[in-house]
Formats: C-alpha cells, sequence, structure tokens
C-alpha cells in the first residue's frame, strides 16, 4: 500500500499572527472549508460534530427548562419584517432578498430570515388568546443570513448555525425571569462545558439587539485579549406584542400585552473555543464537546498482539461512554501525534509491545502535553479522570488569561494606554450612561463597551470621560 | 381556576373526505401551522417533535453505517446549478432566487437550494483528490425550497425539512452497494419504527431524480389506497464528476471520475404515518416516535392520593425510558381522553382511588381502543410489551390495507377498472419498458407508475398497453 504523501503542515505561530494562525486552524484541522459565495462557509464534517455536541447538551438543557422545539419558515415577507421599526432599522441593510419564486417575479419580496422574532409574533398572534395559552416557550434550531460585508470562519459568516429561543409569558416579571435565566445557563455552558470563563452583563442602549429592551449577554476574552460575545439574551417587554398586536384575556378578563424575550447562541462558540484554548500545534478542544475524547495509537503495530490489545482499548473506553477512535493505519506514529494534535483531541493513548508487557498504556495529555503511564486495570476510570482534570486546566488556564488581562481605569488615557498595550484587555471603569462618553472611548480609546457587569460594585466614581459622579460599573474592550 | 373552554372539536370522518380529515387531524393535534407565505408550513411543537424522534433513529443508523455530518451553504449561484443539464432542468424551474444582498444587486443571482448535488459536488471537488480520499459519506439535515405551485401540510410544501446523504466512491460497485444498502435503511425504518410497510423498488426513467442513472424507492400505501413515495435513493454512476471534473488518483496512479449516490427521506413521512394510521378520532402515533407514549391521567384527582399516585406512575414510567406525561388540569377526564386521543397518544394510564385499592392502574390502547387493567406491580414491563404489541399491531393493519388493494391486471381496461373502484390500490403488471406505453397509462387508465418491485418474478407476460412480450414487473397507482 502506498504511503499517504499527506503531511501535517506547520501552522502559523499563534502569537506571530493571531489571525492567520485562527485561519490556518480552522483549515488544518478540517473544521471548515470555502464555497463558492463569500462569507458563506462549509461546516466539514469535524467542525459539524463539534456544533452536534453543543447542540445535543443545549438542547438537553433547552428541555429540562421547559422549552420545546419549532420549526417556522425561512422567509420573512417584507412587509412583516417591517412592523416593528427598530428591529426593521437593524436588520433590513443586510438582508438577502428573494424576488423570483419559479418564473414568477414576486408581488412582495421575501428576505432569507437574519433572525426569526417577527415570524414568532406573527404565529403567537395566531395562538395565544388567554392566560391559559402562556407562557409559550419556544425554540429553534436553524440557520440564518445576514449578508455581511466582511468574513471570517465562525466568528462572521453571511449564513451560520444557531439557535434562536423565542418565549412569551403573562407578566413583566416572568419574562425578566426568563431572560436571566436563559443568561445564566449560557454562562454555565460556556464554563462547564466549553471551559470558557464568562462575564455576564449587560449591553448599552447602542449595543442592545434591534427592538429590545434589554440585551444580556456573556463575555469572553480571546488568547489575543479580545473580547467575544458568546451569548445574548434579550428582554423585549411587550413592544412586539403592540406592534403585531398579540394580546391575551388574563384571569381579570381583560385584554393584556405578552411580555417577550428571545435568546441566542451561534456556531461564533466554535471560534471561541478556537481562540480561547488553541496552541501552536493547532486545536485544542474542551473535552466535553470533542468528537473525539481519545485516541488509541498502536505502536510498532506489526508486532503480534498490538493491534488486538489497541483494538481492546478503544472497546474497553467506547464501552465505557467515552468517544473512542483508533488510529490503524499505516502512517508513522510521529504523523498520527502530529495529526490528532493539531485536531485538539484531548487525550492520545498509546500502546505497545513493552506497554503490553507491563500491562499498562501511555497517555499524553493535548493540553499540557504531559505523558504518564496508566495501568489497564481501571483504565476507564483514570480516563474519566483525566478528561475532567484537562477540563479543568484548561477553565484555568483561561480564567488566568482573563484575570491577568483584566484592569481598572479612571480615565480615558489609561484606557487607550492598556488597550494598546494589551490589544484588548477587559477594561473596567465607571459610566455616566450618556451615549456621547460611550463613542468618544471608541473614537479616541479605540474600545467598544462589552457590557455593564450583573454584578455591581455599587461604589461611587466617576466617568472617565466627563468627569460626571456615577456609580454603574462598565467593561470597554475590542470586540469579534 | 376558570375552566378551560375549549373542547375538543369533532373532525371531518376519514371515510367521508380524506383530505379534509388529514388537514384536520394536521390542525387539531397540533402539528401544523400556516404562515402568511403560502406554501410555507410552521412545523409545531408536537410536530417538530416527531421529526426529532426521527431523526434521532435515522442519524443512529446513518452513523452506524460509516455516515458523517455536514452542513453546506443555503445558497447555489446560478452557474454552479448549471453544471449538471438535466439536473438544472428539473430543478431550475422550480428555484426561489436571491437577487438582492444588502443594498446591492447581486452580479450573479443565487437560488436557495432545492437539493444540494451540486454544492457536494463543487465540495467533493476540492477535497477529492486520491482513492485514499474514498469513499466519502456525507449527510445533511436541513430545509430545502421548491417553489411548488399548490401544497398540503406535510406532502407538499415550499419549504421542508429532510436528510440529503450525498456519497462518493471509488468504485461502481460500491456506489451501487450504498444506494441500496441505505434504501433498505429507509425501509427498515418505515417498517420497524414507523410501522408502514414498504415496497422497495426501482423507479422507470421518466419518475427517476434529475440526473440520476437510477433512481431507487419505498413506495407506501395509504388508508385511502393512494401510494406515497416515502424515500428516495439515487444512483449517479459518474455523471456529476463528469460534469464537475472530480477526479482521483488511483490506485493504478491513473485518474479516475468516482462514483456518485445521494438518498433522502422528508417530514413527508410524518404526512405518511398520519394517512396510514390515522382514524375518526384523530391521529395514531407509532409507538416507536411518538413524543408522548402514555399519558397518565389521574381520575377523581380531588380525592386523597390519587395525584400522589398518579405521579409515582409517571416517576416510574419516565425512569423506565417510556417517553411519559402527565395531565392532571382541572379539565375533566373526558375532555382529556379525547384530546389524547386526538393526539395520536399510544397508551392512556388511568389512576383513581379504586384503582389504588386493588393495586393497578386502567391502561387504553388508541389502537384498538381496548381497555385492560393492569397491576402496578412490574407496570413498566407491562407497558413495554403493549407498545410493542401495538407497533406490530399497526403494522399488520397497514400489511393488510396494502394487500387487500394489491391487484394483478393483465390489460389496461382492468388496471382502469381497479384504479377507478379502489382509488388508488397497487396494480401489479409486466411491462414493456417503453415511455409511450408508460403514457399511455397515465392518460387512459389515470395511474403513474409507482417503481419496478426489487423482487421480479421472471415470469413472462404481456405489455398491458402495446401487449409486447416482456418479463419486467411494475407496480402502478395514484400518488401523492
Amino acid at each position: 500500500m502506498a504511503q499517504d504523501k499527506r503531511q501535517v503542515d506547520a501552522i502559523t505561530s499563534r502569537d506571530v499572527d493571531f489571525a492567520q494562525w485562527f485561519t490556518d486552524v480552522c483549515k488544518k484541522a478540517e473544521l471548515i472549508d470555502y464555497s463558492s459565495i463569500k462569507g458563506m462557509f462549509i461546516y466539514r464534517p469535524y467542525g459539524y460534530a463539534i456544533w452536534e455536541n453543543m447542540q445535543q447538551e443545549l438542547d438537553r438543557q433547552f428541555k429540562a427548562t421547559g422549552h420545546e422545539n419549532v420549526y417556522l419558515p425561512l422567509l420573512i415577507p417584507e412587509s412583516l419584517l417591517q412592523k416593528e421599526k427598530d428591529h426593521v432599522e437593524g436588520f433590513a441593510p443586510e438582508c438577502a432578498w428573494v424576488t423570483t419564486g419559479g418564473s414568477e417575479q414576486l408581488e412582495e419580496r421575501f428576505c432569507i430570515r437574519p433572525t426569526s422574532e417577527t415570524l414568532f409574533c406573527e404565529h403567537y398572534k395566531n395562538i395565544i388568546h388567554s392566560y391559559r395559552d402562556l407562557p409559550k416557550l419556544y425554540n429553534q434550531w436553524c440557520s440564518v443570513l445576514r449578508w455581511e460585508k466582511t468574513s471570517r470562519p465562525f466568528l462572521r459568516h453571511r449564513e451560520f448555525l444557531w439557535q434562536e429561543g423565542h418565549t412569551m409569558h403573562a407578566t413583566e416579571e416572568e419574562a425578566r425571569e426568563e431572560t436571566v435565566r436563559m443568561l445564566n445557563v449560557y454562562a454555565d455552558f460556556c464554563e462547564n462545558v466549553l471551559a470558557m470563563p464568562v462575564t455576564r452583563g449587560r449591553k448599552t442602549d447602542k449595543e442592545k439587539f434591534n427592538g429590545a429592551e434589554e440585551t444580556y449577554c456573556v463575555e469572553c476574552m480571546m488568547h489575543d485579549k479580545k473580547a467575544l460575545q458568546a451569548g445574548t439574551s434579550h428582554y423585549f417587554g411587550d413592544g412586539f406584542a403592540r406592534a403585531f398586536d398579540i394580546t391575551f384575556t388574563g384571569t381579570d378578563n381583560q385584554p393584556h400585552y405578552p411580555h417577550q424575550t428571545s435568546w441566542g447562541v451561534s456556531t461564533r462558540l466554535i471560534g471561541g473555543i478556537i481562540m480561547t484554548h488553541g496552541d501552536d500545534n493547532g486545536l485544542v478542544l474542551p473535552p466535553r464537546i470533542a468528537p473525539v475524547q481519545a485516541v488509541v495509537i498502536p505502536i510498532a503495530q506489526h508486532k503480534p498482539g498490538v493491534l488486538d490489545a489497541a483494538g481492546d482499548l478503544l472497546k474497553r473506553l467506547t464501552d465505557a461512554g467515552i468517544r473512542t477512535k483508533i488510529d490503524a493505519s499505516d502512517k508513522a506514529p510521529g504523523w498520527k501525534f502530529a495529526e490528532y494534535e493539531m485536531r485538539g483531541v484531548p487525550l492520545r493513548v498509546e500502546i505497545g509491545p513493552k506497554d503490553m508487557e507491563k500491562g499498562q498504556c501511555c497517555i499524553a495529555r493535548r493540553d499540557t502535553g504531559e505523558k504518564t503511564f496508566v495501568p489497564l486495570t481501571g483504565l476507564e476510570d483514570a480516563v474519566k479522570k483525566l478528561l475532567d482534570s484537562i477540563h479543568d486546566n484548561m477553565f484555568a488556564m483561561a480564567k488566568k488569561n482573563l484575570e491577568d488581562n483584566s484592569f481598572a481605569a479612571e480615565n480615558l488615557e489609561q484606557v487607550k494606554e492598556i488597550a494598546s498595550r494589551t490589544g484588548g484587555g477587559f477594561i473596567h471603569t465607571k459610566w455616566c450612561g450618556e451615549l456621547s462618553c460611550e463613542m468618544a472611548m471608541k473614537e479616541q480609546a479605540g474600545v467598544t463597551s462589552r457590557c455593564m457587569p450583573l454584578k455591581q460594585s455599587g461604589t461611587a466614581g466617576k466617568c472617565p470621560v466627563c468627569g460626571k459622579d456615577c456609580t454603574t460599573d462598565i467593561i470597554w474592550g475590542i470586540a469579534y
């Protein structure tokens, strides 16, 4: 059999050119490919499998919190999109429009959904009549289109995969609880599954979602000190309900407007895990969503019994619920090591004749590179412990990066200095609440508001721009 | 608390107006709703949950047969769609076209995918180079758009949910094996999960997929004797590979064209289970994909201990892996009975004070209406057995309908008589293979060819139209 000619090519160093490193990882780990339409990417099997694992865990959480999945149409009539003024202003400029169906010119053009608030409202109007019809707790898994001018794998696609939750509640209080509940689901998911520490906060009016009263977010810091908005949860009040004339008869027998939320995360999270955890050898995947958690590699596999022993390890680990794969191909072990490092597989399990004699295998961790010999007796538990330990270590390293690059600042000059020195960072200041000061930060220090943390200190201070006394804590940074 | 005013309205009788009965069931069982765009439907939670259960089981089968999921773009540039002549001729007339992105008129228009052969080929050209890159066994879960003139829930949507498998193989033999393998996966799924007996066959050239060399199908008979094409599997040969210039270097170091397949099933299967199993009380769901397999209904729930006893049953059945729900609302038991019958829940489990005394519950089967008292000891096993028994009975009833309405015919007059008497039926004849005879059947007997069964008798006979000697067995019917 001919030797495979493909080699694991070196990738750009992460600290030399982070953007190029990122693109290299996406391509070399075979997460993504380009299509012939700019900004529309192909999710390859390995990239899609990461998303499937994320979906599975999130879907479980959504259902555990009482939500049901639905699927609404891909297309939105222009007149429907226009019903809520702020919403259409925000989205119309980046819609793709369908004007022809079959051979006929359409009387009204339809946009491909950039988000589905308007479609959900139209449906809710049909199915919400009484307080007994509430709450409606719906979620949709789908793709959305936004005709962006620039694009980058996972971070900015013209078409991306996501989920969008859309809920309706009888009272403001319930809707506000839902908004925060789902923010917390996202935060827990990022931290406990993706090993990405988050800051929970609320967006300024400038940065909030078009049509929302309030937007909450989880913000993460990437290895290059830039910020990534990992998920958002919006409280709409009854604005859309009024625009769409959705009412229900309350227990008081009077008509009321329901209160609404929406919340979403997307495949952008895959970009987040790459930029949080990856290194110069490629991807480093959080064990809990890694498509392959352990790869078994037979050493000197032509020697008697080695392939059987490796196959036995595969079976044992698979039976124990660990996502395991074997590579018994004729490629050299060194090639395989580099390949599975590039792909970010958390554990590499090697077994060869010497190991078999000693009743052990050799396990290498992707996060630290550390190699240990592990007895075959009790291997399953040892592997599970290692996977947990990798998760914890990855979280701790990301947390350290976040803490090492979080700074307090008191004036615009300090903010500017920190941002230009670190290339980002999470810069904590007070803020007076004025748009003009927020704009000045952008223009003079090159940072945008990331969020007002949910945990506010309550202490008094001064706005770094206008110097006014104020108490609101805010975080600035440079965002993806 | 106010009594719910909603009643379970009667639906049209199945034998009076099958089409209206079907629409009633879709609406009243809350499977689907209409949107403001003609032919684009809303999959409501209960309808979507059926699809999720189908997806889960099919996805497991696809992965067990070595397939990987991917996601390719929603849009196809017109020039890409045009690369394969037969394919574009078939699909272009029913495409929806995007002509504007953001504020700019596009230089080339893009269609929303009606199917993704062309996109997969474009991608395969990038990633297939050597025989070592083969086979590629990909599947995609997504929605597709076909700008149909008429529409019906589940059966004909302008947008519908489906999966499309697309595979590439080094040899014709392998590709042909794959085509039949996936046909068998569909057939087994229909029979063992959906309780829908199928006929496996091959389509005539007239009925095959645009661009395919051969199309295989599973055909089912609905309660009204009409035929439903439940799934298709296509063998493409190397036609697309040539059109897209996809080649690989073989073991002989020479360039070769790979051989291709595609295969798909859609939410049309939900239409199939409604029309196969439903009755005048509404939906009858096959237990293996029912979102709720058993509903627990407390009787005289105000009496002491009843709600606790019902809650205990819910917990026990849920713990045993049975999808169970409780309805402890203040609605009358009679209302609840009718509601869960309408929704096709396979088992209703009632428990009241008398049952508690006797250590039993009362279980009603949706398929037969039969009620039996079941001891609480060993309830879980009894329920599992009942679910299997319901599946078997539903399959047997559908099989009887298929057999009772399968006929042999020798000439056009007989075919016409059977079709008009039964409103369809599976009419078995010989066929000479000529398109003109196939067309005559349509024009003169009102039937279309469903398939040439994979199991051919091999006996000789005469074409019912031209009278020529021939051996091919074919089935005619009236199709959805």
